[in-house]
């Protein structure tokens, strides 16, 4: 490698057109927000689960996999949601890019932060509202997380006291105090389908 | 309470072996480390390309996609290096649970931070020195960063004024000093043959 080598950069990427011909779909992202005990968690992973079988190329970031490592140095104020949630704006992004479908699962609450996401993707993105009404999900309420809200000992909880502020104009709104798992989950298999198969060359 | 407590753990219900099988080769992180210059965005892309041309899901991350977006906060002092491998490392992470190579390209000076980085990878990962002599990288100088840096208008630079910390037990070797682009390809290739390819079923 001699010093004129390297004066030409080498920046040819694959791009996102050919990522979508080789996996038979456009990547992008699916952003599932919604309230505590919604359903998001749930519903991303069974569709994972349902899209990967069809042979998609999916992948799902949610509070698991990204607040134990990214974003493990932040806790729940207003200004560190606001930080995790760009954070993982732009981790979907580049899922996105190299040609996945990133299913987001989080709560999401703020809708400048969501917008941020959405910027990050620039045009891959998909805002799904999973929604239940506060009293079903606190009626759920699978991890404890409102009992221990309600008793005090938790701060900045979502909905209880800390505002959730609805998608406007989401792509897909999946109501999950109306439909079983099943049904949300066919759904969403149609939306996907929908919009991220792209024709057979 | 710690940070992560009120996250609890929702496995993935696709595992690695599956993404694997689908995709006839494991998911990892090939980690080029190296100076400023010594080749490591151009062998990063050009192995991107090749591995893509030959069915490997690959994907890089480097400065360009990583600094102008989940890294824009930050700077290049040595605790906002730290933080920006740190974080690579975690998104590196996902991507090879995902099923990808991905291919980090990052000087990554600091030893602890290369560490880290494997750490977060579970065991799917692979340090390649990207190597190349100081006084080869600075006669190539592609972006006149060490003409500024002796200059004294950059701070910090990597082998100028803030050390750089050989690997000690890398998976691989590639000098650019001594080895052409095309011979250096070839190397990576030989190496990801061996070391990701899966039996077929």
């Amino acid at each position: 490698m001699t010093n004129s080598d390297n004066t030409t950069r080498i920046e040819h990427r694959i791009d996102t057109r050919e990522r979508a011909g080789k996996n038979r779909h456009s990547g992008g992202v699916l952003w599932f927000t919604g309230l505590s005990g919604a359903g998001k968690s749930t519903l991303a992973f069974a569709l994972e689960e349902r899209l990967f079988r069809m042979g998609y190329q999916v992948y799902v970031l949610d509070g698991d996999n990204i607040r134990h490592g990214l974003s493990s140095d932040l806790g729940f104020t207003p200004v560190d949601r606001t930080e995790n949630i760009r954070r993982v704006g732009e981790i979907a992004a580049l899922f996105a890019d190299a040609g996945f479908i990133c299913i987001a699962a989080f709560i999401s609450p703020y809708r400048d932060d969501r917008m941020a996401a959405r910027r990050a993707a620039m045009g891959n993105f998909h805002e799904v509202f999973i929604r239940a009404d506060l009293s079903v999900c606190e009626g759920r309420d699978p991890k404890g997380l409102y009992r221990k809200a309600r008793a005090g000992l938790i701060d900045n909880f979502t909905a209880i006291d800390d505002p959730y502020e609805e998608p406007e104009e989401p792509s897909l709104v999946v109501d999950t105090s109306s439909s079983t798992i099943e049904e949300s989950l066919g759904i969403l298999v149609a939306y996907v389908t929908s919009a991220f198969t792209v024709d057979a060359r």
